[in-house]
C-alpha cells in the first residue's frame, strides 16, 4: 500500500537560446525546460515526471501541477488497478476538465503526474518501465487506456486482440532488445541555427557513429532548405535517410511546394508540414507528395487526434510524445491504434528529458504489441542527458536498452538546484 | 496614442454548485468562474476581458494572464492595425506557443486580453463592439485574421470578397438591429439537475416571453433524456424548437443511437455529440441522424478545427464561443469561414458573461458578413448577469442590442470583491 503525501513542484530552465540549439523554424530561441514533479509517498518511495517546454510559460505548467495535488494527496496509489483509476480521476474531474478539454497545460500537466506515478511503480517493482509494461497481462494493460472517443477505431476487445496476438514472443524480443538495444536516429546536425560547415561535419560524424537515418529543420526558407538538403545527402550518400522536418510552418499548398521541389534529394519523411490540429490537411499533404511520407504527432494533443490521423490516412508514421499527451496511459491508446492500423510509431524526443522517457515506451511497443522493430526508429538529440541519473545512451545508432529501475524520469539534484528558474546559479 | 500601462488580474468564482445552475452530463457540478483581465493604458483607457472556466482550475489561467503582462506592458494599442500586431506578438510568441500550440489554458488567455484590446478599443471610439467591428473596412477586419492554416479553405482575397459583398447594406441591417434586437434561445428550463417539473415550468414560461427555441440537457441516462424531451415537447407544442445538448459524452455509435431513439420528439440540433476534437465522428454522426442538425463548438480549440468541420461537412450550426479561441481576432476567422461554407453561427453562452460578449459577434457577423438572421440565435442563459455593468438583456426572445460603448465585459467592481477566490466574502 502506498498513498501520495505531497509533490514536490519546481521550474527548471536551461539557457539554451544562448547556442542555438534547439533551433527551428517555429521555435528560434528556446530555452529548455521542464515543469518537475516528484511525487512522494507515505512509504518513501517516489516517482518523478515533467513537462517539457521551451521556456516562457514554464510558470503556468507549474502552476497547473499545483492544481493537481489537492486530487493527489492522500490517494492509494500501489498498482497497475490504482493507478489506472487515478489517471482516470484526474482526467475526468469534471472542473479541470474544462481547461482543455483533454489538451494544452492543463492536459500536459496531468501527462507529467501519471509518468510520475509510473516512474514510481516500476522503481518500487525493481524494474525499468518498458519491462514493468511488457510483463503486464493484457488485461491490465487495456484496463489503462480511457477507450471513450476511441470506439468507433478500437475498442477493448480489439485492443486484447492485439496485445494477446503479441504474447507468446515477448520473452524472447526483450531478450533481443537487452542484447542489441533499439533504433535511433538523430536531429543533432540539422537544427536551423547552424552553419553549413557544422550541419555537414555533424552530419558525416552521425553517419561515422552508426545511424542511418539524421533529421534536417527545414520551412524558414524553401532556397536555404534546398541547398542544406543537397550538401547532407552529398555528404551522407544516398543510402542514409534523412527526414526533414517543417515543425508547422506550412499551410497545404506551400508544403506540398516545398516537398516537391526538395523531392529530388530523397527525403524520407516530412515531419510537422502543417498545424497539429489538422487532420484533413495532413491527408491532402500526404496524396501529394508520396513517396516522401507525411510523419507528425509530437503536437498531437490526445488519442482523438492520433485516431483521426489514422482513420484519415493522414500519416505514414506516427510520432508520440512521452510528456505531451496525459502519460503512458493515454500513449498506451495512441500505441495501440498505431498497431490496429499498421502504422509505424517513430516517436518524438529531443527536448528535456524526452529521449529519456520516450525510449520506454518504443521498447515497450517492440516487446508486447507491434512485436518488429521495422521501420521503426527513436529521435535522439545529444544534448542535456548529463542531467539525468539514469541518462539515455546511444551507441552505434542504437539506444541502449535500459536496465535501472523506473522511467529514466529522475534529474540529478545538483541541476533541478542549478538550473532553477529564476534563482538558480545559471539564471544569476 | 494608448499605451498599455499594466494588467490587473484576478480570480473570480460563483459557488453555483450549490443550486445546480448549469449542471449537465459532463460537468456535474460546476462553480462558473472567470480569470479576469483589467487592461490600464497611459491615457486612462480601459478594457476588461476574461476567460469563463467552472471552478478549479481558474488559477492556471490566472498565472496564463500573468505570463502575457510583460509582452503587453509599454505596447502600443491605439487602433485597428496596433491591436492586429499585438495579437499576432501573442500568439505568435515561440516559447509561449509550445504550451498549446494554440489551444488550452495559454490560448483562451491569450483570447481573454484580445478581447479586453477590443474593448478598450470600442469604448475608446465611444461605440458597442458590434458596432465599432460592423464599420471597419473590409481591408482593416481582414488585417485582424491570421490565416496560417486557413488557405486550403479561405485566404485573404476570398475573406475581402464575403465582406465587401456585404458592405452595401451594413447601415440598412444596424438600423433593424438597434429596432429590433437579435434572436436568442434559452437553455435555462433544461440542466440536468432539475426536476421534471421546474423543467416544464421553466419551458412553459421561456414560451410565454417568446422563445421560439429551448434547449434540453441530454446524455446521462437516455430513458431520462426520452422522458424529459417527451414531457418538454407536450409542454411547448409542435412549433417551438428544442436543441438537445450531450456535452461530449457519447462515441459514434452511442450518439447515432441515442439520437435516432429521440427523433419522434423532434429535437431541432443535437449539440456537443461527441469529443470536440473529433471531426471524422461528428461527419459520421451528421450523415446518419439526419434530419436532426449537428452543432458543435463551445470548446472548438482554434479556427483549424471549425475550418475542418466544414471542410468535412460535419456540421449543420456552427456555435463559436467567445472566450475559449484567441478573441474577437479569431472569431473573425470563423465567421469568416462560416460564411464561405455558408453554415449559420449559433453561438454558445451562458456562464459567466459570454452572452454579454457574444452577442456582439452575433450582431457584427448580421451586419458586416452573412447578412442575414435567418436560422441564426443566440444562446441565452439567465443568471449572473447583474454582475456585469452592462448587462445582456433579452426581451420577447431576442436580445435587445447593446448600446453602451464596448464590448459589455466589464464586470462590477462589488461583484469582483465579492466573489473574489479564495478571500472574497461570497467564499469566507
Amino acid at each position: 500500500m502506498s498513498t501520495v503525501s505531497s509533490l514536490d513542484i519546481s521550474d527548471i530552465r536551461f539557457p539554451t537560446s544562448r547556442e542555438l540549439d534547439g533551433s527551428d523554424a517555429m521555435n528560434p530561441d528556446p530555452d529548455y525546460s521542464a515543469a518537475y514533479v516528484r511525487l512522494r509517498c507515505d512509504d518513501d518511495s517516489q516517482g518523478d515526471g515533467f513537462v517539457f517546454t521551451i521556456g516562457r510559460g514554464n510558470e503556468v505548467v507549474v502552476a497547473a501541477l499545483q492544481a493537481l495535488a489537492p486530487l493527489l494527496t492522500g490517494r492509494s496509489v500501489g498498482g497497475p488497478h490504482e493507478l489506472a483509476e487515478t489517471s482516470r480521476a484526474l482526467l475526468h474531474d469534471s472542473q479541470l476538465r474544462w481547461l482543455g478539454p483533454e489538451k494544452g497545460v492543463m492536459h500536459m500537466a496531468i501527462g507529467a503526474v501519471v509518468n510520475a506515478l509510473w516512474d514510481r511503480q516500476a522503481r518500487a517493482a525493481g524494474a525499468p518501465l518498458w519491462e514493468y509494461l511488457s510483463f503486464l497481462s493484457p488485461e491490465e494493460l487495456v484496463d489503462q487506456v480511457d477507450f471513450r472517443y476511441l470506439t468507433d477505431a478500437l475498442d477493448r476487445e480489439q485492443a486484447l486482440d492485439i496485445l494477446r496476438a503479441a504474447e507468446p514472443g515477448r520473452e524472447q524480443r526483450a531478450g533481443l532488445l537487452r542484447a542489441q538495444g533499439y533504433p535511433a536516429y538523430t536531429t543533432s546536425p540539422g537544427w536551423l541555427g547552424y552553419s553549413d560547415e557544422k550541419m555537414i561535419r555533424l552530419a558525416e560524424e552521425a553517419v561515422a557513429e552508426g545511424f542511418t537515418q539524421i533529421k534536417l529543420k527545414v520551412g524558414a526558407d524553401l532556397e536555404d532548405d534546398v541547398r542544406r538538403l543537397k550538401l547532407a545527402r552529398e555528404a551522407v550518400g544516398p543510402d542514409i535517410r534523412i527526414a526533414i522536418d517543417a515543425n508547422q510552418r506550412w499551410d497545404v499548398e506551400d508544403a506540398v511546394t516545398a516537398v516537391q521541389r526538395l523531392a529530388p534529394w530523397d527525403p524520407y519523411w516530412i515531419e510537422e508540414p502543417t498545424s497539429p490540429d489538422d487532420i484533413l490537411a495532413h491527408a491532402t499533404i500526404r496524396r501529394q507528395v508520396g513517396p516522401v511520407k507525411v510523419a507528425t504527432g509530437e503536437h498531437g494533443q490526445n488519442r482523438v487526434i492520433f485516431k483521426q490521423l489514422l482513420q484519415a490516412g493522414a500519416i505514414d508514421i506516427l510520432q508520440l510524445d512521452s510528456a505531451r499527451v496525459a502519460g503512458v496511459n493515454e500513449n498506451l491508446a495512441i500505441i495501440l491504434l498505431a498497431a490496429r492500423f499498421g502504422v509505424p510509431v517513430c516517436p518524438h524526443a529531443g527536448g528535456v528529458g524526452l529521449c529519456e522517457l520516450v525510449q520506454h515506451l518504443s521498447m515497450f511497443d517492440y516487446v508486447a504489441v507491434s512485436g518488429t522493430q521495422e521501420d521503426r526508429v527513436v529521435e535522439y538529440v545529444d544534448h542535456l542527458h548529463e542531467h539525468f541519473a539514469d541518462p539515455a545512451v546511444v551507441r552505434g545508432g542504437r539506444y541502449v536498452t535500459p536496465t535501472a529501475p523506473g522511467f529514466s524520469a529522475r534529474m540529478l539534484d545538483a541541476s533541478r538546484t542549478r538550473y532553477a528558474y529564476p534563482d538558480g546559479a545559471a539564471w544569476a
